[in-house]
């Protein structure tokens, strides 16, 4: 995808504050961050442009980002908890159409998740 | 689990809005919906208490949470998008210590996820 920022991050075409990279994902620190940490973790490869066209093809990719969520959220010291999320659409406020989860932490953050 | 309420959920001994159910998840309507659709999507077997203890053994069953919840999001309309979050800990208002996914839609949602 020429024009989808993430795959230029992924690339090193635009620069970013790594986070964690392997052979199939790679974590970055969001450049516009909601929480005291905030990293962004994609898929290298733009298999997806959000969770609505996840299938049973893509879920040990999708399971992979959450063993790496986990172990990035206890490098990070989120001890005390931490939240991850995928926005699909307009109404979730998706702005790039590469699947992404964002791991959030660091502070006591809001019940009201919509 | 004898005193988990997801585990007493899944077995029928508590009541509950039934979304969808296989070998692998079940899915029910939460009972303090934050948006018009507000599912959440378990695993059956009390296999992790939060996606903090998530390791690669985990990858295919949260994979096929993913799955589960792009199905459920098109058959109950949420053509607008929606949002999957998961919350582990207290700085995430976990209140329940049993892996779980909320699926949520059918409203335009915050750009504010902590």
């Amino acid at each position: 995808m020429d024009s989808c920022i993430f795959c230029k991050i992924v690339a090193g075409q635009i620069p970013s504050s790594k986070v964690y990279e392997d052979d199939l994902v790679y974590a970055f620190n969001d450049i516009n961050p909601l929480a005291p940490v905030h990293v962004l973790i994609i898929p290298k490869e733009h298999i997806l442009a959000s969770a609505a066209d996840a299938t049973e093809e893509n879920a040990a990719l999708i399971g992979h980002v959450f063993a790496v969520a986990a172990k990035l959220a206890k490098e990070l010291g989120l001890d005390g908890g931490f939240r991850i999320v995928t926005n699909s659409g307009d109404d979730a406020c998706q702005t790039v159409h590469h699947l992404h989860f964002h791991l959030l932490g660091g502070k006591k953050m809001s019940e009201d998740l919509a």
